[in-house]
């Protein structure tokens, strides 16, 4: 099974990384880290990832990942980008985003009249498309699952390892990954977080975590 | 701030980019891929990340992050990263350790007569050190802090952002990750999985997530 993951300047690294630790242990599968060209791409905060292969060098991914990152903006209107996109879509078992990965996939238009989600804080911006917004983790319609901020990713892609292999094994993969999460604080999303740290972020003028 | 994450071949990638999404929003920070020699360092999986400096250069970074993966046992008598971890540790603020990491830090000896944790598939192998093991998501002892398996590093790395910022910035810093998480199944510790799904993990000839 080719899983195709999307990179792009300024992308956010744990919406590429949670899918990746999760979609990689699906037996006989092969992560393509895909981009316009081979190389490294650079997050702002320093990480570099290697992109193996270009998108002409992956044309048909049973499974594919778009992650955001405030470098998504840079993309919406890459015309060979969206090309990609569309094309892989047609052919793909599940095609998916995590984070403001979603708006690529309403950019390329094949998110109309789906039920969505994204980032919190893009929410305004996803709405400008015809989509309809569900406010949950992840949310799938048909063969396409967006997930919501950057974490949301890992969530995603253990619901889609059950989908692709079954329960049990998703399960496995979960305590492999000993994911029993314990977050210190109870500020995860706008709905629980204190107003004035809603402010902060949404006023944040580079906001690098969407 | 200088924060100094090691890699090295088959490290766990989410153990490397969990802590990187949380800590790399530290103000005033830099973060430091380092590695015995500049380069990609890969995992078995197909990621491929490069490390920006040397052991070398780096002497003092205020934090630094020992991953796990199950290319650590490779590197647990290499000589020349022992030595920079007990250098490195010597002048930290924070040393700190990811899922088998922390085996890193015991064969360093700096963990002699510390409350340690570690991947839930690792234990009987770090109590082989003198060390005091507290099943705990992630566990503090003067300046050490070490957690539990791959995931927990985000949970690990919010708490230490709490320590040296506040707890208010860790609180904007989850919520700009939508660190909300809702795993679809509950099955990311031994104690909630199902047996067999234990032991699946227990027998894999070659866990690749610890």
């Amino acid at each position: 099974m080719k899983i195709a993951i999307l990179l792009f300047d300024n992308y956010t690294a744990l919406d590429v990384v949670g899918p990746y630790e999760v979609l990689s242990n699906i037996p006989n599968s092969k992560i393509y880290f895909t981009a316009e060209k081979p190389g490294l791409y650079k997050n702002n905060k320093g990480i570099q990832i290697f992109a193996d292969c270009s998108l002409n060098d992956i044309e048909y991914p049973e499974i594919v990942v778009i992650p955001g990152g405030f470098g998504i903006d840079a993309i919406l209107d890459n015309k060979e980008i969206l090309k990609w996109v569309n094309a892989v879509h047609k052919k793909s078992q599940w095609t998916t985003s995590v984070c403001s990965g979603s708006l690529l996939l309403a950019a390329a238009g094949i998110l109309n009249g789906r039920k969505v989600t994204t980032h919190w804080n893009r929410v305004e911006q996803l709405k400008k498309y015809p989509v309809e917004f569900v406010n949950e983790r992840y949310v799938k319609d048909g063969k396409i699952i967006t997930s919501a901020g950057v974490s949301a990713g890992i969530d995603m892609a253990l619901y889609l390892v059950s989908l692709v292999v079954n329960e049990n094994f998703a399960k496995a993969v979960q305590l492999a990954i000993e994911y029993d999460p314990k977050p210190p604080f109870d500020s995860g999303s706008p709905e629980k977080a204190h107003k004035e740290i809603v402010e902060m972020i949404k006023n944040a003028k580079s906001n690098k975590n969407k």
